[in-house]
């Protein structure tokens, strides 16, 4: 059993995804970041970073905060969607860190910069926009010689998917990334995705 | 023999100071991002998202980006700075991936808002100040019962080195984290980071 804690924001969706895909039974914690859950000293003591998403594997009595090292966790302890050969997988393991280094901390400051910031500052919401768009770019580029950004279907795709999802919500637009687009819409028909972006 | 592209910046020093940490002997590209040399055709297709650091392994033929993916490539690869056990393994790739996705990106934003930004947005730097400082207070108890970030030294402390040893150059102190102070003063002496952060 895995204990998962965790929020409805797109970092608190990778594990629930993954979990759903690999099919181990999980506990839901719920880590309400709006009325600060995450501050809670009993939360501190699992995340030292006070931040949603983080696991705990009953079986092994290990704990994993930060989403990139939860999807590699449970990959490895699975033998699912990471690569075993030493190519396959560090090109995995690369995308997943231009997740977690660009595309997570980027977008979520166009997010800040857009809706919850008390002034509306056209610099920084220009260059957050910019890069995210920017980025959607590069995400493209590579879905146009591949189904799945590794090629095939791995954690690289769950990390990045609810991220790309939310660009309606960002005020933006995937009409100039199609293959971005036809991803986005390949990934909202799977079953795990659906039930691992509908956690309450 | 490693093919190393990279520049004079905090994430281009990680593996630079990873290569001379375990001994691998390899040769200096210097893409000069000052000059945009990482958005010439030849760069991106070693990455795609046009930044530095990235690595060619001639022995294998392996091509990795993303300063994270490079030092678990390479440690994998030397069995060196990452533990072999899951438990101890997944602390070091989770600080790797805090260091990835908070302390990479955040006080990167705060170096652009203080110093390269074309207006001065006291909001932004406020921002982002205090993000640092908070990371810095997240990283400051890790170190208060632990030697090196994880207890032994390993890639994390190698990926976050490089970012807290600036702290000057971001007009801050560490006199209110001396823990990480201590941490950073240790990391100093060594005569592998010394070398690894002086490449031209
Ligand atoms: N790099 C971290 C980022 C986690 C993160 O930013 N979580 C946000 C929600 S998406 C959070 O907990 N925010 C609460 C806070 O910042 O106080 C990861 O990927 O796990
Ligand atoms: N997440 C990436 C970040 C790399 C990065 O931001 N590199 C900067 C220099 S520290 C760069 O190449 N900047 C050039 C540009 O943005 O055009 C990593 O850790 O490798």
């Amino acid at each position: 059993m895995i204990d998962l804690y965790t929020f409805t924001t797109p970092n608190g969706y990778k594990p629930s995804i993954m979990l759903e895909e690999i099919q181990l039974p999980y506990n839901i914690h719920k880590i309400d970041i709006t009325k600060n859950d995450q501050f809670k000293p009993e939360y501190i003591a699992i995340n030292p970073n006070s931040k949603i998403p983080a696991i705990i594997d009953q079986e092994t009595g290990i704990t994993v905060f930060e989403s990139g090292a939860i999807l590699m966790y449970l990959a490895e302890k699975t033998g699912k969607l990471l690569p075993s050969d030493q190519k396959g997988k560090y090109q995995v393991i690369e995308w997943l860190m231009f997740q977690m280094g660009s595309v997570g901390p980027m977008f979520g400051q166009l997010n800040h910069f857009k809706k919850y910031a008390p002034e509306k500052i056209p610099y920084a919401i220009e260059r957050y926009e910019k890069e995210t768009i920017r980025l959607y770019g590069v995400l493209d580029k590579q879905l146009s010689n591949n189904e799945y950004i590794c090629g095939e279907y791995s954690i690289a795709d769950i990390a990045t998917y609810p991220w790309v999802a939310i660009y309606e919500m960002q005020g933006l637009t995937l009409n100039n990334h199609l293959h971005l687009k036809r991803w986005v819409e390949t990934l909202q028909q799977r079953p795990a995705v659906q039930k691992g972006m509908s956690i309450a």
